[in-house]
C-alpha cells in the first residue's frame, strides 16, 4: 500500500491511481480536521463516471498523482463544524463534482458555482489551503457544507450516488433550456449513465421522450425498463425521415453523433443540447440553425441549489439510477468494463 | 426587352435575370388585379441584399427564370382591396422577404410566418394561384396586406428599404436571444449590410457594442460613424486575450469566421448568433459550449408583427440604413461591386 506524509490530522484510506496506467490500488492519506463550516462523513457509496476513466489516465493532461477518484459520493455524517447549519451527525448526505468556489463572482452569487472560474473539483484539484483534493473512492471525506446536499430518506443511497454527477448533468439543461414542460417532445441520444437518467427525469417532468439510438437492440430496454414513449433507430432512413421536425429538444450524450440529422429532427426553435465531449470538433451546418431558429447549446453539471432541488425531485418522483453495485477491489475490472460500455448503467462502489 | 405573356390583367415593368449569368435587363410582365385583401403600390426604392446575388445566379439551385429580384421594397399605395384595414391610398409602405404563408401552422399562429414551412418568398416562388412571384426591381407590386408594413413619416424611404430584410434579420435575434438589455455587452462580427444595422439596433437597445473585425481599417468608421463603443481586431492576439469572457452575446454575419475564438469571448451563458450562411459546415468545439453553458443559435428575418415593431423602433430611434442610392440601370455594376464588398453599406435602387 502506498501513502502520503500526513499533512492533515486525520487518517484516511482510499484507492488511488499512481500513474497514467490508471490502475487503482490501496492508498493511505489524511484529511483536514472538521472546520467550523465543514461536514465530515463516512463514505458509503461512490459512483464511477466516465470522466473518472479519463482522469485516472491523465487523458486531459490535468491529473495530479496520486489521484483518488470519485465525485458521486454519498455517506453518513460523522461530525459537523460549529457553524454548520444544514446537517447533523447521522444525516444522509452527498457530494458531487465540486467542493469549493469563489463565492463572489456573478456565477457564484447566482447559485451557479459550477461555472465559477475558481470552482474546485472534488478530486485532483488544489483546495483553498493548497492541499490536493481526494475523491470518494475512500472511507471518509470532509467538505464545506455549501457543497454538501441532503439525501431524502426514501432515496436508496446506492441509487442516489450517480445523481450527484450524471443526474444533475441531465436535469440542469432540461430545466435551463425549457425542455421540462408537459406536452413537449424530448429526444435522448446515447443510453448510458447520463442518458438513462435523462429519460427518467424528462418523463417525470411530463414530456414525451424518444430514445434515439444507432442500435435497435436497446428498444425493449428503453421502452419497458426506462419508460421512454418511443424509440428511433437513427440509422434507419425511413424512421429518421418520418420524425423530421417533431422534437422540441434533444439531449445528446453521444460523443460523436453527427449534428445534421439531429438538427433536422428538431421543430423550428428547437434546441440541441450537447453534453458529451467529442475528441474532435463537431461539424455544425449553419443553414438549419438559421432557417429554423434552432440552437446548439451545452451545459455542465449544476449549481448546489439546483443539485439539492434535483435530488428532492428524484426522491419525490422515485427516480433512481440503475446501478451495478461492486466491491472496492473490483474497481479496476469495472473501469475496464466501463471503457467497453459494459454496464447498465452505472457502477457504484460499496465503500463500507 | 424580354417579356412574359400577360397572365394577369395589369401591366408591370421591371428588371430580370434571364439565366445563370445573373445579368439583369429590362423585362415586361403583369401583376394580378388588387384582390380584396391586397395592397397595390408604386415601388419607389428597393435595396439589394447579398442573397439577391446568389438568387440571380441560381447559386442555391432554386431560382426560376426570368427572375425579378428585390425583397427590400418600399413605395406608395396606389390601390387597396375592399377588405384592407391597415392601409389607404397614398400610405408609405414596405414589403420584405415574404408575401404569403399558410396562416394556420404553429409558427403562423404565433406571428412567426417567417418560419412557416409554406412561406412564400417575395420573388422567384410560386404564389397561392400558381403564378411566379416577382420582386421589387420593378415599378409596381400587389401584396396581401398581411405582408405589408407601414413606414412612419419620419423614416426616409431609401434608408428604410434595407430595414425590411437586413434590419429585421439583426433585430429579431437581438430580441429573441435576450441581447437587448441595457448593460449587456454585444459583439458584432462582419460590418456589412447586416452588421452595420446590428450595431445601430444594439446601441439603440442600450447595450454596449463592440465591433469585432479582422480589419483594423474599419475602426474609425465603427466608432465614429456607426456609434460602436469599442473595436476589437480579432487577429491581434493581445486584444483577443484581453476580451476573453467579456461578451454576453455575439452576432456574426461573417460567413466563415471560426467559432472557437468567438466562443472564447463569451461570458458563461453567452450566446453566439450565426446569421451568415457559410458554404461549408462550421467547426464547433463542444467543450467551451459545455464548460460555459454557451450556445450557438441561428435566426432568419422575422415575423410580420415583429417587422412592423422593428420599423417603428427604427423610426423612434432614428435608425437608418447607410445607403448608396443608385439608378435602376446601374444594377449590374452594383451587383459586381457588392460581390467585392465595395459598398457602404447597402445599395438601394431608386426605381421611380
Amino acid at each position: 500500500m502506498t501513502g502520503l506524509p500526513e499533512v492533515h490530522p486525520n487518517k484516511a484510506f482510499g484507492w488511488a491511481a499512481i500513474d497514467t496506467s490508471g490502475v487503482l490500488s490501496p492508498f493511505k492519506f489524511s484529511t483536514r480536521g472538521t472546520g467550523e463550516k465543514d461536514v465530515a462523513f463516512k463514505v458509503l457509496y461512490c459512483g464511477i463516471c466516465h470522466s473518472d476513466l479519463h482522469m485516472i489516465k491523465n487523458d486531459w493532461g490535468t491529473s495530479i498523482y496520486p489521484l483518488v477518484p470519485g465525485h458521486e459520493v454519498v455517506g453518513e455524517v460523522t461530525e459537523v463544524g460549529s457553524k454548520v447549519q444544514k446537517f447533523k451527525v447521522g444525516d444522509r448526505v452527498g457530494v458531487g463534482c465540486m467542493v469549493g468556489s469563489c463565492h463572489s463572482c456573478d456565477n457564484c452569487t447566482n447559485n451557479l458555482e459550477n461555472y465559477c472560474p475558481k470552482m474546485i473539483f472534488t478530486y485532483g484539484a488544489k483546495y483553498y489551503d493548497g492541499t490536493v483534493t481526494y475523491g470518494g473512492c475512500s472511507n471518509t471525506m470532509v467538505v464545506d457544507e455549501h457543497f454538501v446536499v441532503g439525501i431524502p430518506e426514501n432515496l436508496p443511497l446506492d441509487a442516489a450516488a450517480p445523481l450527484l454527477c450524471a443526474g444533475i448533468t441531465v436535469y440542469s439543461p432540461l430545466r435551463f433550456y425549457g425542455l421540462d414542460k408537459p406536452g413537449l417532445h424530448v429526444g435522448v441520444v446515447g443510453l448510458g449513465g447520463l442518458g438513462h437518467l435523462a429519460v427518467k427525469f424528462a418523463k417525470a417532468m411530463g414530456t414525451k421522450v424518444t430514445v434515439i439510438s444507432t442500435s435497435p437492440s436497446k428498444q425493449k430496454e428503453a421502452l419497458e425498463n426506462l419508460g421512454a414513449d418511443s424509440f428511433l433507430v437513427s440509422r434507419v432512413q425511413d424512421q429518421l425521415r418520418a420524425a423530421i421536425g417533431t422534437f422540441d429538444g434533444i439531449v445528446t450524450v453521444s460523443a460523436q453523433h453527427p449534428l445534421l440529422p439531429l438538427l433536422g429532427l428538431l421543430k423550428s426553435h428547437g434546441k440541441l443540447v450537447v453534453l458529451g465531449v467529442p475528441e474532435k470538433p463537431l461539424e455544425l451546418p449553419a443553414f438549419p440553425l438559421i432557417q429554423g431558429r434552432k440552437l446548439v447549446g451545452g451545459s455542465m453539471i449544476g449549481g448546489m441549489k439546483e443539485t439539492q432541488e434535483m435530488i428532492d425531485f428524484a426522491a419525490e418522483h422515485g427516480i433512481k439510477a440503475d446501478t451495478e453495485v461492486i466491491a472496492m477491489d473490483y474497481v479496476n475490472a469495472a473501469m475496464d468494463r466501463l471503457l467497453k460500455g459494459d454496464v447498465k448503467y452505472r457502477f457504484v462502489i460499496d465503500t463500507h
